[in-house]
């Protein structure tokens, strides 16, 4: 596959039907009145496994022949997709092993037992979970299943954006712009593909935590930066958009794709959790927060525009959570 | 109207058709491999202004000829048909007055407040909040809109059964029975009307909280049975669901349609409420979330039958939310 097509992505989303769950496309008019603009919200953090990552997994595994399904996959992620690769395994009947942090969230790393796949922590400050994952792979002669930086798992994630437009479009709803979360860039890549070619003129933006905005700055550098090393002092809350540096595949689309990026701190982070929680009633863990709170901020400007944003995941610690909601309840 | 009937409720849903959400049924593998059977859920805490109430409010004020329209609506509620009256009103331009408790949940208060409705506030365990609502009403010539005992506001919930008779048909899931909060018995009422009517031999159960079971114990006396008096401490966390007595119309239709009531324990929502918020990401107050615990206690024996639940709610304080889901998870 030389390049994404969103014949590809519509494709993709046959093979979804019946798997994967069409999230809704939320609306509040009480935020409306707040932002001044119209903001209709993906809400897929109700997809199966709490995040998108699901579309992509489940999308790449249904191609497998039956030789690698025989000798199964392996996977490396801080959680979402490795929950997403272990519950697709599952309903293919393939075997799966899943390279994880030690310190992966606490449900994350449940849930990813509990879909039935073998575990295999790492140190996140000092190993490299690449290496790990493709050792392992080769080992067992097994499938390797990139988080992001794979044309097939770009494809998946883009069934997203086809959901959006088809919602919007439903809603009476004409997009000045689309905000993504970001991590290695898969689902924003995926998404822009299928937003531009379906609303012609849609603004696309990456949005990342302060400190990890990689994809941000490699935009506006014109070529691929990498984040600062991890470390125990400089980690934001928002485990799921860690990745080190854009993917070749995904900053490629998304260089030629999107309008810009955009930063946001823990503390917006954590008053969109909240917003989430009273205004739209979703459970969005931090990561999945980070374009709500773009767009609640100002730090996109949504006066006078209609704006989607996608809550990309739900996956989060309870006690983190009520700590996040109870914190920017108290404050507002 | 003598008797509701499905082509009542089919011509609701299309009064309704582009105002109210059609809210998801989501399903969890993890969740029905834990309780043996298969559950499918209805987020309803996702609907306008938070609960299944907007549906009836809507369908009602819709019907409003001319001269009531300027006249305006008054309604009583402790919140959720506070809020849905006010919303709907707000969007046909109707004014209205809600009377509240004075110790209503703040984010039920603040909401009512924001659709722009006035609010008069009474004591709730010594005013009368039909007699200071039919008074109001009489004074201002306004149209007194009842929360669960009238015909078209059964009509209007029971657009709910509807959807997942249709949902459920689309997952391939043939519902043996299906769990329903019950407070007044308005959203049962008509989730029967259509559910019996659309899935013939569904079992259809009322849930309602410790002490506050007045339905259930109706059901099997025959006849309409009341709560004892609230006090501050025989109150459940269950707002949404501690009205008096069952209505005439609703006990009517329920006393004909209904398998059976079944009783939850403050304990078990909370935990219904954490697996809510972990297993399918959805935010659910606890009135919203009785039929959930009936299914994961196994009050109601899922084993082997495929159960539809409706979350009927999603209004909660965070502080509340915050303790319930922490609690909750700890104990798992």
């Amino acid at each position: 596959m030389s390049e994404i097509t969103l014949a590809n992505i519509e494709e993709a989303a046959r093979r979804l039907t019946g798997r994967a769950t069409v999230t809704p496309l939320l609306e509040s008019p009480l935020l409306n009145d707040r932002i001044g603009g119209r903001l209709v919200i993906k809400a897929e953090c109700l997809q199966r496994t709490g995040s998108f990552k699901f579309r992509g997994a489940y999308y790449r595994l249904s191609l497998l022949d039956d030789g690698e399904r025989r000798r199964g996959v392996v996977a490396y992620s801080s959680g979402n997709h490795a929950q997403a690769v272990a519950a697709a395994a599952k309903l293919l009947q393939i075997p799966a092993v899943i390279v994880m942090p030690a310190d992966a969230p606490t449900p994350k790393m449940a849930a990813t037992r509990a879909w039935g796949a073998e575990i295999v922590t790492y140190d996140r400050y000092r190993g490299d979970r690449e290496a790990i994952g493709a050792d392992l792979a080769r080992k067992r002669g097994a499938v390797l299943v990139p988080p992001y930086d794979d044309p097939l798992i770009i494809t998946g994630q883009g069934t997203l954006g086809l959901e959006v437009a088809d919602q919007a479009a439903a809603l009476g709803a004409h997009l000045d712009a689309v905000l993504v979360p970001c991590g290695g860039g898969g689902l924003i890549a995926g998404t822009a593909t299928a937003l531009t070619a379906r609303v012609p003129g849609i603004a696309v933006y990456a949005v990342e935590p302060a400190s990890f905005d990689d994809t941000g700055r490699s935009l506006v550098a014109g070529e691929r930066l990498a984040n600062p090393p991890l470390a125990a002092d400089n980690l934001s809350f928002c485990d799921a958009l860690l990745a080190p540096t854009p993917g070749t595949l995904t900053f490629a689309i998304n260089r030629r794709l999107l309008a810009g990026g955009l930063v946001v701190n823990d503390a917006d982070v954590a008053r969109a959790m909240a917003s989430a929680f009273s205004d739209l009633k979703i459970v969005v863990e931090p990561g999945g927060a980070v374009a709500l709170a773009a767009a609640l901020t100002g730090k996109f400007d949504c006066r006078g525009k209609t704006v989607a944003v996608v809550c990309s995941g739900g996956n989060v610690d309870a006690a983190l959570y009520a700590h996040a909601i109870s914190d920017a309840t108290a404050r507002v």
